[in-house]
Parts: C-alpha cells; sequence; structure tokens
C-alpha cells in the first residue's frame, strides 16, 4: 500500500536508471511523475532515457521534459565518458519510443502535482537541481507545500569526500551551483545524500553479478546498463564496482535508517575555485555569523549502512523480478 | 638522544602552551628556537608568553617575535573569548619577563636556523601561518632546505570537520588565508594536522584532573591554563573538556603513526564566505584540470587514535614532573 507520493527529478543516467528500478520495487512508493533533466547527457537523452526506461518497466505515469542547461545560462556540459553517448551505458536502445512526454515542462509539472496534493508531495531530485530552482522562481510559495525534497548531491566534509569533479564540487551540484543554492535557500523540509554516503556504498562486480542471476530482467538490465560506467571507475579509482548515488538518495524516502544525518543551513559556493562546493554550517557549533544565516536547516547524510542498502536493494530487484 | 632539530612557530594560547610543554619532554626534539605569531592573542602578548613559558618551564634557548597581523595586510582580528584577555587563560602572570626575545624577527630566525643545517629542520607551526609565508617571500630558496613542516591548521571534510570559526574556515587558516596558501605552494614536505583529526581527540575534565595530581608543576599548569578554555568549549559546544589542536601537531614529530593521512595538493580559499577553507586534491582519483595544477602533494591528517595519543601525552607529562 503506497504511503509516499514521489516525484522522480532525474537525468538517466546509469545510476538513475537502477534508482527507477528501486523506485519502481518500493511498494509504499507512489511515483506521480518522473522529469527529466539535463547533467549526465543532453536533455534531449535523459528525457529519451526516462521515456525508453518508463516504457520498458512498465511506468504509465507522466514523464515531463526538464531544462537543458543551468538556470544562470551558459553551457551545458556532458562528459560522455562516464554515462556513455546515449546516457545508458551505451547499451542498445529502440530507434524509437513509443511514449510521449507531458505537455507540460518539468517545472510546471513539479509545481502542478505539488499544488495538488498540498503537503503529501516528496520530491527526489538527482541530477542538477535545475528544475527545482525553475519552480521555485515561477512559483517561489509551492516550497511550503512540498512534503520533502530528497537530493542526491554534493559532499559535506565526511568520509573525505568533498567533491568528483572538482576536489570541490560534486557533479549534481557542480553542474548548476546557482541551481542548488535556490533549493538550499528554500522553505521546505530538505535531505542531501551526498558522496558522503553514496561513495561509501559500492556495487562490487561480483553483487552485480549476483542480481543478474537472481532479479530477472531487472537483474539482468542493472548488469547491462552499469557495464561501461563500472570502467569507469576502474579507470579513474581503481576499484571494482560501481558508486549507485541515485540508488542510496532513492532507499531514503522509505528507509531513512540507512543514512546517518546531521543538521544545519546549507550553502553553494558559487565563485573561484571551490565553485560547486556544498558547505553546511552544523546546528551543534556556533559560528561568527555569516552567509548562512537566516536559512533553515536541512539534514545531509554523514553515514552509510552500505550492507543493509544492499541487501536491500537486492531484495527490491528480486521483488520486481517476481513481479 | 634528541634526533629532530625543531622550530616552534606558534601564538600562545593555551593549546600552543600545553603543545610547547610536550616538545619540552620528549626526548627525540632538540628545539632550536620558539617563534611567536599573532593569532590567538596579539604578537605583544603572544611573544611576551613564549618567553614567560620558556623562562618557568626552563628553556634557554632563543625566542624571536613574528608578524603583528596577516601577510596581505588588514586587520589583526583577536578574540579575548577563546584564550583570554592575556592569551593564557587569564592565569595569573609576572609583571615582567627576564627573558628577552632574540634581536631577529622571527621570519628572518627560521631562514637563518635552516639555513645553518639544511635538510635538517622541522618547521612545526600552530599559528596563523605568517612568519612562514614571510620567509618564503625573503627567501623562496629556503623551502627546499627545511626538513618538514609540520602544521596545525585547516580541515579536509573527515569527521564532519571543515571550519571552526566559519562553517567553512579553521582558526589558523581563515586568520591568514593568503600566507596559508603560499605555504601549501612551497616546494617542501608538509603535513596539515586539521580539525579533521585534532577534534577527534577531546581531554576531557577527568583527564586534566588526572594530570594535575600525576604530573607535578606541569600537570597542575596545564590544569588551571584550560580552566577558561575549557569553559569555552563547554559554552559553544556543550562539551566536558578541552581540544588540545596544537599538541596533536607537536606529537605527529616522533609519533606519526598516531595518525593517518592522505596525499594530495592544497589549496586555501581566498575569496567569498568559504574564504580560508583548505581544500585538498586527493592523488588517490583523477580531476579535471584545475586550480591543484602544479603543486606538490602534501599530507593532511585524517583519523587520529585518540587513546594513544592522550597516554602519550601523560606519560610526557609525567616525565617531565619526574625531570
Amino acid at each position: 500500500m503506497p504511503t509516499r507520493k514521489v516525484v522522480f527529478d532525474t537525468d538517466p543516467g546509469v545510476d538513475d536508471a537502477t534508482a527507477l528500478l528501486f523506485l519502481l520495487a518500493d511498494p509504499e512508493i507512489e511515483l506521480l511523475g518522473i522529469t527529466s533533466v539535463w547533467g549526465n547527457a543532453t536533455v534531449e537523452t535523459t528525457t529519451r532515457n526516462a521515456l525508453y526506461l518508463a516504457e520498458r518497466f512498465g511506468y504509465a505515469g507522466p514523464v515531463a521534459r526538464g531544462a537543458g542547461g543551468p538556470v544562470a545560462g551558459g553551457a551545458a556540459e556532458v562528459d560522455p565518458d562516464i554515462h556513455g553517448h546515449n546516457g545508458l551505458g551505451d547499451i542498445d536502445l529502440p530507434a524509437r519510443i513509443g511514449m510521449k512526454a507531458d505537455a507540460r515542462p518539468a517545472h510546471r509539472f513539479i509545481i502542478d502535482t505539488v499544488r495538488a496534493a498540498p503537503g503529501e508531495v516528496t520530491l527526489l531530485a538527482v541530477g542538477p537541481l535545475t528544475n527545482l530552482a525553475l519552480a521555485l522562481r515561477e512559483d517561489p510559495a509551492f516550497a511550503t507545500l512540498v512534503k520533502e525534497v530528497v537530493i542526491m548531491g554534493g559532499g559535506f566534509g565526511f568520509n573525505g569526500h568533498l567533491g568528483n569533479v572538482t576536489p570541490a564540487a560534486e557533479a549534481n551540484i557542480g553542474n548548476d551551483p546557482e541551481a542548488a543554492d535556490e533549493v538550499f535557500a528554500a522553505d521546505w523540509p530538505l535531505v542531501a545524500i551526498g558522496l558522503d554516503a553514496t561513495m561509501e556504498t559500492m556495487m562490487s562486480t561480483d553483487y552485480l553479478a549476483a542480481l543478474r542471476e537472481a532479479a530477472g530482467e531487472a537483474g539482468r538490465f542493472v548488469w547491462d546498463v552499469t557495464r561501461s560506467y563500472a570502467g569507469f571507475y576502474r579507470r579513474t579509482l581503481g576499484v571494482d564496482g560501481i558508486f549507485a548515488h541515485d540508488s542510496l538518495a532513492a532507499a531514503y524516502l522509505t528507509a531513512p535508517e540507512l543514512v546517518t544525518t546531521r543538521a544545519g543551513a546549507i550553502r553553494t559556493v558559487l565563485d573561484g575555485f571551490a565553485r560547486g562546493q556544498t558547505i553546511q554550517s552544523p546546528d551543534t557549533r556556533e559560528f561568527v555569523p555569516g552567509a548562512w544565516a537566516g536559512r533553515r536547516a536541512h539534514l545531509v547524510a554523514t553515514g552509510v549502512d552500505a550492507p543493509a542498502f544492499l541487501s536491500l536493494y537486492a531484495e527490491r530487484m528480486r521483488q520486481l523480478a517476481a513481479g
């Protein structure tokens, strides 16, 4: 029985795809819609991929196309080295997708969906925060009607993880720092699942191979879609597996006990070589008054029970396979 | 038998004083000199305190007075709320100190001392890095003659500690970010013991009381000098004890196994609300080319064996008491 209404804002993206499967398998989640955003690939590609994933895995709800680049303008830089040229690890995709996108742009869809069920809708955002920032700009008051915002993004100074694109900036935040800072400034409850937790949660090749054997089409898909993504981590970090960043954020929705958190206002650095860095002012200590003043506290993930997450993910995939 | 020649650059400062006692008690350390710097108090006060501590605890080597404010100019802001108005927790101090400072300014003393024993001298710097930056500006080539630089400073994204003055800036680095960035740019082996490790190393009130009973005059001094400093931590963090930041950096000199470290180039943020933040580009992963390029790797402390440090500190204090 679904108890949690969710809009999934995503830039599929390999780990976005694995997170979507997890959401579809979670019996407590009612997925009200999927919104695409640029990031892991162009928005044309991520929208096509969102439609493809919805069709292939039987999601019949709306898919709305979102922003094609950062809120402040400028180039939408995309690195095909991580998620492949087609955004899904260069697996074979059909030439045409039957399903069509919603007529509304993503930020309008988000506002409409929240206003239709005030206080009930959670926004799960696992790409650049451009769509959420556009929604806030168009309708600032809608923020107070959102139940919760859960993002995958940032690095807050736990476990040695600050950035992955630069030493300071995590990719989602670094792709649109202005959007992120507006999202952190808004008056809604927000939880940031950053590199602090997601980089401590590796899905090893053995784990993924076991999923392939045990979890039917979903397991085989997760294996296939993660092959080139695993190659990226092997080349750059020398590890034998993948970091399923977005899936951990998805898991937080109904299993928040998987992560520990800390409360405090968050800022995003907008200038200089630290551009894109997220910095929390922890509520547990006093500082001289500064740039964090007047912002409400949000939660950041400080650690994760990785074995429990991996068990839960595998269980859900098996459930999905069992139908 | 001393095996490690050290110049101690310090802004006493409560935890500077406890670190100095530790250095004096370390049989492997030959203390070639003490240099004062502004920071925990004005340089007039920290120089007076360095001379007082030298005289009281029987150190007869040179004490050279250093910089009175940051290298880039501007105000030398001092907060009496932490180390007291006299920089030593407002314990009673004599009206006059017999010992006189060296005629040379600290940065000249540092250069002379290093050049007199090329490759043999370690610089232990536990205040703002102003003196070291001045030495580099006056004699850039001397850096390659330094055996090692060990600093207490920064916060690198482990254990949730980035800053203590602001959410981004640790006090020593935040007091003189330009100096710190020049020190991190120099071609010498450097180890930064930051909040990541020092904030995980609390000396509890019970621990300090036991020192008072077991370690003679040194133990009683450590107790007395830390009373108002402990009050600061009680008021601001709600803890029952102190963080002996500088003592951990001192301990690293001959007990490096107390901390774990990570290698990579370091930058200091100079602009905006993250001013004073230290960011390391870990050698363990690749990033897009950026502001860290061309800098040699330094080590940062990522964790600490706090019980082992506390045992070692207590043992040294008892040795000092035993004479």
